[in-house]
């Protein structure tokens, strides 16, 4: 398949002027300037995933010509985004088969990823290496405004702390904010119980104290898929989020698929069963209530409600005593059974993801993922291929991702990274979602 | 929302090369070439959308610059593909306010639905303004490529000889078929008990003798909405396809939705009821189960055994019964209630669909819709905005498709016409699916 422009992004050509007439929105022409910067997003999307390569190494793979990647090369050794590795540097500087790589002391970027019982943030080097990474547990029934914020801005203060980094070393700050939305209104967060406007945001801007970004977490992990994992071999390709909620992250061409108010990838809110369990969203038989953790522990209770794992409290201890019973000398049938019914769902439902979306590849993602993919995989690939209609999945990849660690935190971080070389005046992209 | 590039073709780049380097797949960048190419597209879209209208106001909707629509209207008159109207001559000619239409003396083209049941080919000129539509009955028995090839090419004479048209006024005929795929091998069709390859779709060409393209129902439906139906308002967008078979063309940053193997939009095949009715693609509890004409029967007979309408045979016969029973003047306690459980069962499924990817607007069309959409509509719309996640389906706009007659066949028609302009050397476009 083909990757079309700007696949870093993917979001509406940020050039593009939006002209309203009576009836219909149209946008203007790339220009020159567009392509330019295309070229430099896809040189550091080559850069980053390779970690270290050469200017003729990229040529090949960007599908640039040598002379096109040797100027993006020089702008961006210019700008200290990249470096000429010293260990090549016996030779001509600039030449086609020096080592490059980016230049890992420009700078560090965080991603704080707020998820319904934690807050996790993460520090990268520019290269997106993970330097540190802390946790706050968040109380889920504090919902004010003040409270998030204080919890995302400590947890942050921790996290510089440890590492011993000031702020003055960090390039900025991602979010990844559930329920973030983009209407006409502008950008706001709806979660249940947790309405914020810009005002909420304009706080946590203030409290952050850093040049910032915020982004839906089915976006951000969409993005770390596309610049670090699957999005290296699949133009196209759905990454699923399995953790207390469930959710996709979509990729076609190479763009990653907002929606109208960027809340494209709800795959976790689609129907497995009409009428079926009751989901925390309100409505009956979603995808989540099966295979969100809660739904896998639901599962367990159908089949076996003395199970002792059924009385387990926290979401993350029932999964780890799950996958550990699963890789336990002794069969559990029950938890045996829940795992293959929890794979009978998930392939069920990946069969409707990929009858809409038709794409090249589906990773998985998440902690319920790192715990019990293993176990899941072949029955969950078998359903698939089995429920999915025509041709549609039969030259579909399922893998667990190779992006490793908060793929959330990843993503957003790497909007910041994003947005950092769009300030330097290296990409004319804007970030959709930010304040 | 804004549109991208390529509004009509709505696939990978086409100028693009695809350079495959050991771990990655990627596509050189965008020419000024695709950049011109793209302008006329858009201002041919806003020809074909205003029917008639002026440089002026092509300038505003397509926001392109008055020097460049002005440029690009000159080469399309140039080769009498749009005219200027005569009754507005008096003044000089080329002036920004002269009224320009598309030139119907130009030819015309010709777009064939092959369904399950019909084989419908419809003649338009190159306004695609309708001229002449005839169906054949199709034995759906029949299923040797002998005979679909016949009944396609002798539909098609009918047509012609009907119309009084001789084939060297035909710019191309465009053939939609069902289960129409694009793998690594090429183009195949794959319908149950029904393998096409590249031998039977030489044959197919050789007996319409004429320029042909052949696409996917959905990808068809979806080409017409965008270029004359809600594709005028919305830049994303989901027609959905109601008649025996139910499916979904898809519309993103007005691009079509095509998928890895041109399968994308197969909601028609997505769950409803994880282990429910048996649907006819092998898999059980589909969406098209439940709201395909035959599972609008289902549903009848469900609530009443005995009802009169369950035991008529042909399916277009019983949705237009049901139509007018709910039309009459005497309430009919089942025909009401299989009509709300219907308009529940599509609205959750709607909400489906609006959860993945997210859009500004659905429309219905197809036969069923046409018949049964006023009484659908309003608990439909009720239960898809009660049943979409978050804000997905707040701003979404369900309504009934403006695009008459058979969308298929006229989505296929366009195609056709889009490939006489390439071939004339006005796009730079390649058509994906053709022979």
């Amino acid at each position: 398949m083909t990757r079309s422009t700007s696949p870093v992004q993917g979001r509406p050509d940020p050039a593009a002027r939006t002209v309203t007439s009576a009836s219909s929105t149209v946008v203007a022409r790339r220009t020159s300037r567009d392509i330019r910067s295309d070229s430099r997003l896809d040189v550091l999307h080559a850069v980053l995933s390779a970690g270290e390569t050469t200017r003729n190494a990229l040529a090949q793979s960007t599908g640039l010509s040598l002379a096109t990647v040797v100027t993006v090369v020089n702008e961006l050794l210019a700008e200290g985004i990249i470096e000429e590795k010293k260990e090549m540097a016996a030779g001509r500087i600039g030449r086609p088969t020096a080592l490059i790589g980016m230049n890992t002391d420009r700078g560090f970027v965080v991603g704080i990823d707020v998820a319904e019982t934690y807050v996790r943030a993460v520090m990268f080097d520019t290269a997106l290496n993970e330097v540190l990474s802390v946790e706050s547990a968040r109380d889920e029934h504090l919902l004010d405004p003040d409270s998030v914020v204080e919890g995302i801005g400590r947890t942050l203060d921790h996290l510089l702390d440890a590492a011993g980094v000031s702020r003055s070393e960090v390039l900025g700050v991602g979010i990844a904010l559930p329920g973030l939305i983009q209407g006409p209104e502008g950008v706001s967060v709806v979660v249940p119980n947790w309405t914020w406007q810009k005002v909420e945001l304009e706080r946590l801007r203030e409290r952050v104290g850093l040049p910032l970004v915020i982004e839906n977490p089915l976006k951000s992990i969409a993005i770390a898929e596309l610049w670090l994992g699957g999005g290296r071999r699949f133009s196209s390709l759905a990454t699923v989020n399995l953790g207390t909620g469930v959710g996709a992250g979509i990729v076609l061409e190479g763009r990653i698929l907002r929606g109208a108010t960027n809340t494209a990838g709800e795959w976790g809110h689609t129907l497995l069963v009409l009428d079926g369990r009751r989901c925390r969203c309100g409505r009956r038989g979603c995808v989540e209530s099966y295979i969100g953790a809660p739904g896998i522990q639901e599962t367990l209770r159908e089949i076996d409600p003395a199970h002792p794992l059924v009385d387990l409290d926290m979401q993350n201890d029932f999964i780890l005593a799950l996958a550990a019973v699963a890789d336990g000398p002794e069969p559990d049938p029950a938890v045996t059974e829940t795992i293959g019914r929890t794979a009978y769902y998930l392939g069920s439902a990946l069969a409707d993801l990929v009858a809409v979306i038709n794409p090249e590849g589906v990773t998985l993602t998440g902690w319920t993922t790192w715990a019990l993919g293993e176990h899941l995989m072949p029955a969950t690939r078998r359903h698939l291929l089995e429920q999915s209609p025509g041709a549609s999945a039969r030259d579909v990849e399922l893998e667990i991702s190779t992006v490793r660690g908060n793929s959330v935190a990843t993503g957003v971080a790497t909007v910041v990274l994003e947005r950092f070389l769009v300030d330097a005046g290296l990409l004319t992209s804007n970030i959709p979602v930010a304040l």
